[in-house]
């Protein structure tokens, strides 16, 4: 059957044949971005979405340790301790058993700074599986999974929502960081052609620590359990295909009432997602990012444009792109020598 | 697709064509038992299951109201205006304008009282089944639902995890009371087939108003997202056949720990049902019942045995029987006039 537990293949996707391992000196890994909590799924529940990425070129370099060549944004820390990119990959490094490999990294961020789009996490990613491939591919998905965790910890915050979806690809449930237990739910044909994932970014900052922090201790026990129901609704929706079922299931009585104040705007967007035909919109991961799931291409590009439109009417300035569920997960090129 | 919502058949399974109203004088409805929350669906989940049920016979009357004939059992009340199946019925009159009949019921219990079997919602849905089919069907499967949950509601407690699957049999998510939202997943013949649901019954009573007071009003969030990412597990690893899945979704981390120490003997039958090979353990609703779900019948037997042996240690005698999902729900019969 479709679902697999956290038994994925060992390495992630290459887009060829791997070279022998004294040729591997250059390794490119390009990350997908993802919805994080998908609506209910807070913490949880991650899609992996086509388009944008955060790539990662690495090269063994003589001496041990991580340089960062690039960084790949201006705001974004120079120092390999406290980038998500040579975080993960050091931690590659360490625990597969190589510490003393010395590996310089070439970020390019495709995805938006604090964006809640799983930025943080795809190059977490990118680098993890970038360093592992140079590497000749000593780590599976699971120890892949942890030093990304590790990277997550230190830049956003200790959960795996993002980083699953954006190393394996697909909906990924995450029901344990404790031990780590990932599942990735497969999607029906009718699900992976024709889903639209609206990803609306407007023009306001929201550090993932925000967000976090606006979220409740604890909840009554109704709200746990109506919200239970919800992420159970739409996972089966998803699994099975059932656009009618999802049609109401991205609802979520937890993060979503709690962010939503401190996001101006996003309710008059959603509104305006709800009223051109989104099937469910919420706010993608920690925000600022708003999402909107539609039927077909044609209806994501309504809704995109309804909830620009409608941010605009707040003052609020956004830009809107419209993508599918992406597949795959992280994708490993093998490189030429730069010289 | 295999998943719908509330828009169920507007009325309940018949195993005849029902003959000419003038002539729809006796009416039996027979309601399967049911595992409510299947561990942690905690009041959102639901599995009807084959074999024992309880039965109603309706018969007009000619004075109006609701007359008990045989309450089912001498533990139940005799005064309609207390016993499940005749508050549903009446409910079912009311709902559907017709104040002015006059129903005569006669209740047989199959399921234990009190058990966690989902014996009070059999007897409400056999209820108010049976009266809805003497008047013709006028009522749909959600005007059911709500005419149940009066009774659910008078007797047991505001839940429908155990109604929603004893009326419509299979696997019931219950997403919202207000308004009543319940979605049928849709169990693939793998599951329907193979899957053994175990039940044991300790002699042990345990009321579900007991039951309920146990439960925390709040829960930390961290509780509520891990539970609700084992819902959606639950959910998916049942609706996608998958075994593997199935084998540590079941797992509840609100109910059971409160109501595990109310009930002597539950941890030690649960260790037992794993130890012998059950995918899955915990209490059935709000107990005494415990059950486990096992992959065929062999090992639900195996199973069974086991949780028994376990209770029997522990100085508790209890009863087990193996069985099935009910796919069906409840069954309305056509019954010759009595004389």
């Amino acid at each position: 059957m479709g679902i697999v537990l956290t038994s994925m293949p060992s390495s992630p996707h290459t887009t060829q044949r791997p070279p022998a391992p004294r040729d591997r000196v250059r390794v490119r890994a390009v990350a997908p971005g993802s919805v994080g909590n998908v609506g209910p799924g807070l913490d949880v529940l991650g899609l992996a979405v086509a388009g944008a990425g955060d790539a990662v070129v690495a090269e063994r370099r003589p001496r041990t340790g991580i340089e960062l060549v690039d960084a790949g944004h201006p705001d974004l820390p120079t120092d390999p301790a406290r980038h998500a990119s040579a975080i993960a990959a050091l931690e590659v490094l360490r625990r597969a058993g190589a510490g003393d490999v010395g590996l310089a990294l070439t970020v390019a961020k495709g995805l938006p700074l604090a964006g809640g789009q799983g930025g943080s996490a795809a190059s977490a990613v990118a680098g993890a599986a970038a360093a592992n491939a140079l590497l000749g591919g000593p780590l599976d998905a699971g120890a892949l999974l942890a030093a990304c965790l590790a990277a997550e910890e230190a830049v956003a915050g200790r959960h795996l929502d993002n980083i699953a979806p954006s190393l394996l690809g697909g909906l990924v449930l995450v029901r344990s960081l404790d031990p780590i237990t990932v599942t990735r739910l497969p999607l029906p044909a009718t699900i992976a052609d024709e889903l639209a994932v609206v990803l609306v970014h407007p023009a306001q900052r929201l550090r993932t620590a925000e967000g976090r922090a606006a979220l409740p201790a604890s909840v009554p026990r109704e709200v746990a359990l109506a919200q239970a129901a919800q992420v159970a609704a739409l996972v089966a929706a998803l699994v099975a295909g059932d656009w009618a079922l999802l049609a109401g299931a991205v609802e979520d009585r937890i993060a979503e009432p709690a962010r939503a104040p401190l996001l101006p705007g996003f309710v008059e967007a959603k509104a305006a997602a709800l009223a051109a035909g989104a099937l469910g919109s919420s706010i993608s991961g920690s925000g600022p990012t708003a999402f909107a799931l539609a039927r077909g291409r044609a209806a994501g590009e309504r809704v995109a444009a309804a909830m620009v439109a409608a941010y605009a009417a707040r003052g609020v300035a956004s830009t809107a792109r419209v993508t599918a569920p992406d597949l795959v997960g992280v994708r490993i090129e093998h490189l030429a020598p730069a010289d």
